[in-house]
């Protein structure tokens, strides 16, 4: 089992694929979630697995465009806690520290750390993993990073200063990408993402086409509207619903919004994760 | 009048400004878009200018975000089609260009152009028209930016390539605010946004929401749910429906829908612009 991610090793999508797929996994850096979605759709042996939602920032929408696309399924979903640290060589101080590395938004969600320490400055890379690895390679004591826990063990980086983040409550949500049809054991309750465009864009259109999964009473947890190419304002929907078409109410109502829509797919029926608390 | 928007003069947030309130208008440039939403909500007597939505790209969510804790009104909606233009100094031939300066998303935009000129490369820069503004004060001849007209003209700049974005269809919505109630003057349709928070999460919510408007035949153009404070994947709505609480019809949905939610706030009433085509 391979399992491709996007940033450097040590990256949270790394961690977010070692919590579903155990240490022992082979997992493969990516530079972009184009280069993840390329990887997966040209290896049938290969998994992925990328970010669609952060419960602070919201979608991740330049990956719902590229599952709009994906000619492969969504395997299964996961959530991981984002616990930011402020990582560096183990010869460096906090007193010392005039620099910090990392992602712009993982910079931003730790704006109260800069605005305590003046005389640091922020300095944005392209992941927070990989700004991470840049301090293992430059052997400076006065540059850090942010980053999570699996760079820290990865670049054998100290942690200066734990949990520096903002808010606590930054979750991501994960999916895992396959390109032929891969099924991930799972006991529990199943959870299905559907992409398709409305036929019009007129009054009653979106209520029309929520009335199936209302009628039959299925709860959807997330709707996202994303540009479609067939004009400006023109969308595309991205929709999760709880339960799976081998349930007849749910076949059901699938058939009906199908019917109601054009360039309609099912993208994947997976384990619904619980998100942490 | 003054109007505030983001980024150096000549952005194309100014240029949306100038679009509806002529060349006259005084403007205010600002560093971010909390710096507009600040000096607006601080000054009865400046309005902001804020671009939420990208025919390509989507929602620019964190205006979303900051619509939401802003205490004033919106007052008008504006288009823009963007037009990226490769700008350089007087002296600049395209043969000589080693370096252009630009917005990430701006430089993402013309990608086809990069890819056929592997020899220029592509270097970001916080906005697209503080990359012009750098290159009439540093005089190279070797880097140019892409920025639009008006910063063509505000920095000297010539025009070495036009429309050298990927996509035409390139628009951008702004929407104008204001600290207190200013009107502005619409002869034609009016557009009204609301936000709220459904009491629960459960099947049948956001199809109970939409029913009111669906069933007094009110059109909604846009949907848009943002991370809500009170926990991990709730949601803030925010919704644009064509019409006004004057007219009957719209406030008896807007009282019905309000019944259903909490944290309910109308943003604004204003003229509905036209997308350019």
């Amino acid at each position: 089992m391979k399992i491709a991610f996007q940033g450097a090793h040590g990256a949270y999508g790394e961690m977010a694929c070692r919590n579903v797929f155990g240490q022992l996994a082979e997992t493969l850096p990516c530079p972009t979630f184009e280069d993840v979605f390329d990887t997966v759709g040209r290896s049938p042996g290969i998994l992925g697995i990328i970010p669609v939602e952060n419960s602070l920032t919201g979608s991740i929408t330049q990956n719902y465009d590229l599952l709009a696309d994906f000619r492969g399924t969504i395997a299964g979903e996961t959530y991981l806690r984002i616990r930011h640290l402020l990582l560096a060589p183990a010869g460096t101080s906090l007193r010392n520290v005039r620099i910090v590395r990392s992602h712009p938004q993982a910079l931003a969600q730790c704006s109260r750390f800069f605005n305590r320490h003046k005389t640091i400055e922020a300095v944005p890379h392209f992941d927070t993993a990989g700004a991470a690895q840049s301090l293992s390679i430059e052997q400076r004591n006065d540059v850090a990073a942010i980053a999570g826990r699996l760079a820290a063990l990865r670049y054998g980086l100290k942690v200066l200063k734990a949990d520096i983040a903002d808010r606590p409550d930054n979750i991501t949500r994960f999916l895992i990408i396959t390109r032929r049809k891969y099924v991930m054991k799972t006991a529990g309750r199943k959870k299905s993402t559907i992409t398709f465009v409305p036929m019009h864009n007129e009054p009653g259109t979106l209520h029309g086409l929520l009335e199936p999964f209302a009628r039959h009473n299925i709860n959807i947890p997330r709707l996202e509207a994303r540009p479609h190419w067939t004009g400006p304002f023109e969308y595309r929907f991205h929709l999760d619903l709880d339960g799976s078409p081998e349930e007849p109410h749910v076949a059901l109502a699938l058939k009906q919004v199908r019917s109601r829509v054009r360039a309609f797919r099912l993208l994947g029926t997976y384990g619904k994760a619980r998100i942490p608390r």
